[in-house]
Parts: C-alpha cells; sequence; structure tokens
C-alpha cells in the first residue's frame, strides 16, 4: 500500500523563508489574524486529517467508486468519504479562507494552498468535492447578490452544501460558444425573479453525492433573446433542492443525475451527466455575461487543478524514495554499498536517482511556484494599494496557465516515473502506484486541456495584452537577479536564469511577429511555449529556493539539499528547454503543410 | 468504441519499397517461398484475423480480465479468446516463421512482424498468449535437444500447446543473480534426465489458461552445485501436464497458478503467480548457462515488445485522427475553415496537429525501424555468408535495446496524446481510448525496464565491444547519406542526419572515455543516450523513407505526406536530442552528489 505524509518542513520553508508570509499577512487587512502560530497549527492539522482520515480512504476508494442509484438517481460515495466529510466540515476547513460574515475564518487564501496540497496527496478523488464549493464560492462572493450570499454562500462556507460548475455539454467542451441549455425567465414573475433551465450538462464532478443535504449548481445557460456563441451565455444558481430567498430548504429541484461515468481513474470522484427540466434557477451577475463570471470560478479552479498536480507529484515522489531505498536489487556498478546485503537498494543506481531527483526537483519547484501563485491572490483580494492589486492581478492571469498545464504535465511525468521505479510491481494495483498515474491522467484534461491553456498563455495572456503579465514576471526575476549578482555561492543559477529570461523575453517577441503574418503560428507554438516558459519559470523559483534556505535558520543538510536538487535541475532539467525552443522556431510550417486527407 | 483497420498500405510500402524484401528473400535459403504474392496474401489474411476476430474483443477483455478458479487452479480467459486462438491456429499462424521439420512454413522472420504488429494493435493482451511461445521456441529451436524439439517444439508451432518464460520472483526482478528456484537431479535416474524443480515464479505471462490442453514452461532454476549469483542459473522445461519423450500427454505437473495479478492494463493478458512443486523439468542447454539461453528468447521477446510499442502507436494514431476529423469544437484562429458547420474540426487547430503528426511520425518511422530489425534476424537465421550474419548479428545485438526501450517509451506519450486528443471523453472508459495508454504503460517494464534497456545499450553493447555495432550503424548511415548527397530534394534530410550522427559517435566517445573514471557515469547518461540513439536511428528511417519513398511507384500523394511527415520529424522531433545531448554532457555528478538519506 501507498503511504503518505505530508511535507511539512518543505511547506514551511516556502511559506515562511522563500515566501516571507508572515510579513506579507501582518500588512494585509484580515491577515493580522494568520501569525506564524496560527499558520504552523494549521499546517499541523490539515496534516492529521489528511494523513489519517483520507489516506487510508485512497485505494479503498479507487477499488470501490461511486454507484448510482437509477432509481431514485442518487449517487452513494465510497466507505468513509461521507464520515471524513463531516470531520471536515467538523474542522471547519471549508471556510477557512472565507469572509467572516458569510461564516469563514477569513484567513488569506495562500493559507488554503497546503491544505489543498495536503488533501488532494492523500486522496486526490475526495477532494474534488470540496474543489467545486470553493469555485462556487468565489463566483458568489464576487458576482452574487446579497440575498444569494446569504442564501447560498453561507452554506458552502459551513460546508452543509456543496457547489458545481455546469459548463460541458455532449458536443461542447473546450467551446462553450456551442452550448444549448436554455433558461426561459419566469412569466409569471413567481419566486424572486426564477428562470426555468432545461439541458443537459456532461461532466459534472460532484454533481450527485451522499455528502450533504443540498448541492448548488452553477450552470451556464442561454436566454431566450441571447446572441449566439459565446456573447449570449449567462450563468444560473441551480440549488438540488429548491429554496426561499432566506435559504430554507424545500422540494426537490427538476435537476437530477442521469449517468455517472466510468473513469479511467479518480474513480470516487463521481462524474456526473446532470439533467436540467424546467429547474428552478437564479441569474447571477449580468445576462449573457455568464462566461466573465465563470472565469472567475475557473482561475481559482485551475490554481486550484495545478496543486492537484504538485500533490501527485510529492505523493508519487515519498512512495518512489521508498521504494528505492527497501528494494535491494542488483549492485552499483562502482562497485557493492552494502555488501552484507544480498544486493544494493534500488536508490544507489544513477538512473533511478535521475528518476527520483526529477520527481524531488518538480515537487519543490512547484511547490514554490504554485504557493507563490496563491499568494499573488491574497494580494489581488486585499492589498490597500490599488497597483499592488493590478499587478498581482496581472502577474496572476498570466502564471495560471502556466501553473495549471505545466504542473499537471509533470504529474504524469512523474506519476509515470514513480511506477517505472518500482518496475512490473508498480503496474499491480495493489501497490497503490498505478492509481496516481491513472489520476493523474485527468488533471491535464479538466478546467481546460493543456492545449486551451496554452492558447490562453500566448494567444489571451500574451499577446492580446502585449505581454504585460510576462513583464511584471521578467521584471522581477530580474530583480531577483540583480539583487543577487554579487553573490557567488549564486552565481551558477543566477547566470542561466538571467539567460533563460533575456531569451524568452525575445522568444515571445519573434513569436508575436509571426503570429501577425499567421495566427496558426500561435497554435503552432504555444503548447511548447508553455512548457518552456514553465521550465524557466521553475528555474527562477530554484534559484530562488536556494537564495532562500542560504538566508534562513534552516540546517546546513536542508541549505545543501536545496542546492543539490537545485544543481541537478539546472544539469539536467533546464536543458529540455533547448527542445521546445527550437519546436516553436520551426514555427507553424511542418505541422500546417499536410492536406488533412493524406493524414491517414 | 475505437476502431481498427490494418494499415496495409503503409506495410507495404516498408517492406518492399523500404527493406526490398522481396529481392533479399529471393536470396536467403528457405526465402524463395516468399514472394510478392506470398507476402501480401499473408499481410491480408492476418488484416481480416487482425481486424475482425480480435479487434472485436479487445474492450471486452479489458472489461471482463481473466478470472482465476482457485480451487482448480485453472484460469478463465475472456469471452471469445478460446475461440480466436483455435482461429488462429486453424489459420496456420503460430507456425508462420517456424521450421519446416517441425511443422512450420519458414517463411523469413521478418514476415511476422507485420502479423505481430496488427494482433498487437487489434488486441494487445490477447497477443500475449502467443507472444512467449515464440520465445519458448527459439530456445528450443537454438538450445533444445533433438528430443526435446520432437516432443515440445512441435506442439507449439502447431498452436497446441503454449509457452511461457519464468524468470522473475517476488524478490528478483531485473537481478537474476538472486533468484532461488532450484532443480534437484531425480537420483533413480528415473524419466529421462528430469529434475525436480520447486520455487515460486511471479509475473508469469500467459501462466495459466484455458486455450490449450498444455504450457510449456521454460524456468530458471538453480542446481544443487551451482556457484552463487547469474552464473549459477539453468534453464529448464517444465510442462503443466506431464510428457514422455514421445510428447504424450500424461498426469498433471507439480506446477500451478496460485494467484493471478490485478494490473492496471492488458487485463485480459493473464499474468500468474506459479508455484512449482517438485514439478518434474528438464535441463535445456548447458548446466548453469541458463541465462545465455534465456537471452535468445529475451531478444527474440524483446524486439516482440518493441513491435507492440509501434502496435499501440498505430491504434492511438487512427483513433486520434478519426476522432480530430470528427469532433466539431472551436474554430481555426485564421478563420472558419467550415462555415456551414458549427464549428471546424479539431483537425484544423494546431496543436491538435502537432499531436497527429507526432503519432503519424513514430507510427511510420518505428514500422521501419523494427521491420528493418527484424530483416537483421532473417540475415542472422539465414543468410549463407558468414560476415553478413556476424554483422546482422552484431547491429542487431546493438539495436534491439533502442528499438525495445524507444518503441515502447513512444508507445506511452503516443496513447497519452490520444487521451488528451479526445479531451474528457478519452478519459472515459466506454470510448476505448485510456485503455490503450494503460496498456501501454506495462511495454517499457516487461522484458526489462528502459532503465534495463538502456544499460545493455550503452554499457553492453556498446563499451564492452567497443562499439562494433553503433560503427556498423553508423558506416551504414553514412553509406546511405554519401549515396544520397548529390540528390538536391533529399538535401534536407541528409545534412541533419549526417551532422547527427557525427555528433552521435562524438559523445560516444565522450561517455566512454568518462566511463573509465567513473563507472557511475554509465548509468547516469544510460537513458537520456537511449532516447538520443532513438531520435536519430528514426531520423535515418525517415530520411530513408523520404528516399524510397521517391523511388517507388507510390502515387505523388503518398511521397508527398512521407516527406511533409518527416518535415515536421526533422523540424519539430530530432530537436528533442538537444536536451538529451545536454544532460549526457552534464555528467553523473548531479546525480549524485545528494547524501541518500538528503532525498527526503
Amino acid at each position: 500500500m501507498s503511504k503518505y505524509a505530508a511535507p511539512l518542513a518543505d511547506m514551511r520553508f516556502v511559506m515562511f523563508d522563500l515566501l516571507k508570509v508572515e510579513a506579507l499577512y501582518a500588512r494585509l487587512p484580515g491577515g493580522e489574524a494568520a501569525t506564524r502560530d496560527i499558520v504552523d497549527a494549521v499546517l499541523d492539522e490539515a496534516a492529521k486529517f489528511a494523513e489519517t482520515v483520507l489516506a487510508p480512504l485512497n485505494a479503498s476508494g479507487d477499488e470501490e467508486g461511486c454507484t448510482l442509484d437509477k432509481a431514485s438517481a442518487s449517487v452513494t460515495t465510497p466507505k468513509g468519504f461521507k464520515q471524513a466529510y463531516a470531520q471536515y466540515v467538523e474542522g471547519g476547513w471549508p471556510g477557512l479562507t472565507a469572509p467572516e460574515q458569510y461564516g469563514g475564518q477569513h484567513l488569506p487564501e495562500s493559507i488554503g494552498a497546503p491544505l489543498k496540497e495536503m488533501l488532494d496527496s492523500a486522496n486526490l478523488s475526495w477532494g474534488n468535492f470540496p474543489l467545486l464549493s470553493h469555485g462556487a464560492s468565489e463566483a458568489l462572493k464576487q458576482h452574487g447578490e446579497e440575498w444569494q450570499r446569504e442564501a447560498f454562500l453561507k452554506p458552502i462556507v459551513e460546508g452543509r452544501w456543496t457547489g458545481t460548475m455546469c459548463l460541458t455539454e455532449p458536443h461542447c467542451g473546450s467551446d462553450l460558444g456551442l452550448l444549448r441549455t436554455r433558461a426561459e425567465p419566469n412569466a409569471d414573475g413567481s419566486a424572486f425573479g426564477t428562470h426555468k433551465i432545461s439541458g443537459t450538462k456532461i461532466f459534472i464532478t460532484a454533481g450527485e453525492h451522499d455528502l450533504t443535504e443540498n448541492i448548488i449548481h452553477l450552470v451556464l445557460a442561454r436566454l431566450p433573446d441571447a446572441p449566439a456563441g459565446v456573447k449570449g451565455i449567462s450563468l444560473f444558481i441551480v440549488p438540488k433542492v429548491n429554496v426561499d430567498k432566506t435559504g430554507k430548504l424545500g422540494t426537490r429541484n427538476g435537476v437530477s443525475c442521469g449517468a455517472i461515468e466510468h473513469k479511467m481513474g479518480i474513480k470516487a470522484s463521481v462524474t456526473c451527466v446532470m439533467n436540467f427540466d424546467a429547474a428552478e434557477g437564479w441569474l447571477i451577475g449580468q445576462p449573457n455575461r455568464g462566461l466573465m463570471a465563470m472565469f472567475t470560478m475557473m482561475n481559482t479552479a485551475r490554481l486550484a487543478v495545478g496543486i492537484q498536480g504538485l500533490a501527485l507529484i510529492e505523493r508519487a515522489y515519498q512512495n518512489s524514495l521508498a521504494y528505492a531505498r527497501e528494494r535491494l536489487q542488483g549492485r552499483s556498478l562502482t562497485g557493492a554499498k552494502f555488501p552484507d546485503k544480498p544486493a544494493d537498494p534500488l536508490i544507489v543506481q544513477p538512473d533511478i536517482r535521475r528518476m527520483l531527483l526529477t520527481q524531488k526537483a518538480f515537487a519543490e519547484g512547484t511547490r514554490a511556484f504554485s504557493y507563490y501563485a496563491a499568494t499573488l491572490v491574497d494580494r489581488i483580494e486585499r492589498s490597500p494599494d490599488a497597483d499592488e492589486r493590478k499587478r498581482a492581478d496581472e502577474l496572476l492571469s498570466f502564471l495560471i496557465p502556466i501553473v495549471k498545464g505545466m504542473l499537471t504535465e509533470l504529474a504524469n511525468e512523474c506519476t509515470y516515473h514513480a511506477v517505472q521505479i518500482y518496475g512490473g510491481h508498480g503496474y499491480i494495483r495493489e501497490s497503490g502506484i498505478e492509481q496516481f498515474a491513472r489520476d493523474a491522467r485527468i488533471t491535464t484534461i479538466y478546467e481546460g486541456t493543456t492545449g486551451i491553456q496554452a492558447l490562453d498563455l500566448l494567444g489571451r495572456k500574451i499577446l492580446q495584452t502585449q505581454g504585460v503579465g510576462l513583464q511584471h514576471f521578467l521584471k522581477e526575476i530580474g530583480a531577483f537577479c540583480e539583487a543577487n549578482s554579487s553573490d557567488a555561492t549564486l552565481a551558477e543559477f543566477i547566470a542561466p536564469v538571467a539567460a533563460a529570461v533575456k531569451e524568452w523575453g525575445e522568444l515571445t517577441q519573434a513569436i508575436g511577429k509571426r503570429a501577425l503574418a499567421n495566427a496558426d503560428e500561435v497554435g503552432a507554438a504555444a503548447v511548447d511555449f508553455l512548457f518552456y516558459s514553465g521550465y524557466i519559470a521553475l528555474a527562477y523559483f530554484w534559484a530562488r529556493s536556494v537564495a532562500a534556505a542560504d538566508a534562513s535558520a534552516q540546517s546546513a543538510q536542508f541549505k545543501q539539499a536545496k542546492r543539490d536538487t537545485a544543481r541537478f535541475y539546472f544539469a539536467r532539467i533546464l536543458p529540455r528547454t533547448l527542445a521546445h525552443a527550437a519546436a516553436i522556431r520551426a514555427g507553424a510550417d511542418s505541422l500546417l503543410a499536410m492536406p488533412d486527407e493524406q493524414f491517414g
């Protein structure tokens, strides 16, 4: 069976030494409460919950899956999930970062990052039940009317209800412009401005379950007079059980789960076909501006899915490492390292170390990267300084597709290495290792595929905004390099980072020029550009990690381990940018030349 | 549901236009029978069998899996598997390339390559039942006594029995030196030199099943006086049902299936724990030389597993392409390509084309590569010219780890792309797509992990032999470049191939030098070197493919498609060697620096 122990030491290093959250929280309104003691206590309690309650349900949840009773359209979650959710609510976790006025503790958003990492490392499927609640909360917080927040946000913050995001339809996934679900205003003025929502949504995570008494669906649909395409989509609140304006539960609404999917992985996370049959729903935000409201949820959800990637990398690494230390097989090529044993442990093999260090470099590097992104959310939501809010917003918008795309792709790589390190035993379900690879496979798809993230990054976030977010990031990295330019012990990292960011800027400009002549150059470069950007971003966070460790009160061994891992990253991982840069420079021609009919 | 249509046109191109098998077969003893008509007929019949009999059982086999009845220790294969096997035997397929004297048709070995590709594309799990028979046949053919061939080889060639390879034990996988299974000679001189074999083997593919009346296990075990380690391992023939010297069936032998594994994929391929309890067995080959005899089987099996990789790449590509043409989602960034439809098909998106072309370039490139390797087997087995046999043997030994390692890794990449192209639908079991990714995952592990292949390549096949196989290959590529140096239409491919092989030689020498100082440099470079070598080998086969197409009677469209795909390969895939070369040059330091206890 696979194990999990929360990597609290590295989490604390990232939070306190690298990101200096103590100072950050102290100056943000509402952040004063988040003292080091409080943050420490949150981390300890979250670790205990993840390790002792969620982790033991991971393999059994995968084996058992969720079941749908067709007659009652009710879904039963795997054994232990409901009790674990009750403990989660009991512990006050749903409201950790939510506003106090709706029952939350209003701690800074970035405290949610390690919590989320731990829940997902322990049990990704289970983590998907609260995940969408968070997205729904954000949408309600930012776009809901006051009564909507009172009626819907409060119970979600308290954990009594959960939320969903209902976007996809059978014929429309990435292309929401095609969606057909309809919303008819109730002509009699009944209730308080309700609409009748009708249509079918698919791939709805946590669309139906037995954890809570109600589920709040946020549903994209078209009003009768809506323009075609994405400009005619509105967002509606559709509860599973009808509620009045005060949130009191009434009768079942016209929404039900028609089927659940049988998937490659995250088998304990229920994926529903949801049928809306004239279900009552309330418009949230402006008519025909639903996509904008949905983007609010998406940003949050994309960061969260990026953290799912980190979570799987960490879990894969822990187990790979334990196995590589235990499993005796073969001898070191330089002579037996453990002559008293029948064979040396796998970890003496350089290629096993290559895979382990790849996982370690990605686990710690993406932790720094994604927690950093989470601190931008703190700044956006709480900074009293409008310039800081604006910069953080532009920077985060730019970074989100990299975090989501890169961390999930790396999760697939790292869980792949985990199976490989385990060898034949990793392919056997009993080991619990192959589950991580199956679970990871969805993360590059849901909340927007890697291709969609890449187009968002290069098209919307760079070319359409003259690269404002990229400029902020390059400037920040430049300042870091400048500030450390006289530190000889950092030179080995600063120099390649400085060279990389220079090339990053130039390459981006070159793509921009080519894109003016042919828009397909964007799509042709996008995914390679995302990887390229991701590897450079991680190089920056590795250089920063070494600098932060050196400047910290961490042990000499800790500092040396950061340095050794960074050296590995710069020597063996960062050169991947060479291949991506070459592919980008090759341009679109070789992708476009072949006539469609000649493909096969 | 996923589909399969045998890619006969490309198979014929590779066989006839690229590898010129007509001329080759005509000059090899026993090959005269393999005229173009015969080869064509074999391909057509194999395609029909794969498409209509095996492919329809692929998803159902995955869903149903094999079942073990504990009481009788008998395994039931999924619905239809037994009937399909009977048809396979009926068609004379098991003996296609086997010697006539044992009931085979003695066609050249390389005709087995497209057959194997088709079986595995259609149904990888099913393909594993005959797979090991082939390895057992080879071992019997090359190391068996005459009576052993009569008694065991004939029924296998006829398909009445199947074979296994029993190597792995719970504590020993890659490190066979640790194995404990024992063989005690029967002191009373009973039977005809039998031994009593006792021990437990795991991960035994097709160790027990209901397809045939007997199963011949080839088992590695230690004789009582055997030296420790790999030099004390002998190979034994252990039938499931006892046989006399003429092959007549007797009572059940002391071998039984104790358990079957629940796996990530290839669920219809049974993976057994086999218990040997004083089972009767005959020594095959010399005492303590079992590993050598097993290597005979391994070479064949590794080429076969490489072809499994090709098979999955082809299947993944076909389905990805069909979906990319059908699925309407989004618009081309350069304006609607199909304005009459609600959206453009996915195939207009450059990034989708990137993934499709990657699959196509790998499918066709690895087909050329692996079929080429199979023609080396023809030369080794049949050439009357000792020099040709020797060269082919040295070349094949060098290429086998690249074929096995590279094709299986690429199969994982391509099945990954397939899921990605399908998006959320690819993650749903119903689509049949995620099965390919799960099935592919075992191929980089069994018959020696990629790490083992890489060490075999760089350590044994290059450094220990002064690179004799590599030299042959570089010389062959050099001759090809030279012969085509005046063809201006090929210059865009010849120049980078020539540059790559030059660097390949230099890089190999540099590693060799470093390895003299530190043996761990081999392990540190090995996997990157395997990928690096594989990408260059594929570049060579792509250049050859364009040249062969141009010189052939294929249609102008066919020639252009080869050229377009080659251009894609050179522009967007070959640059991956940059990253691998940089990682190789970085050396072992960054892998070795970290003390084991600092990993986590």
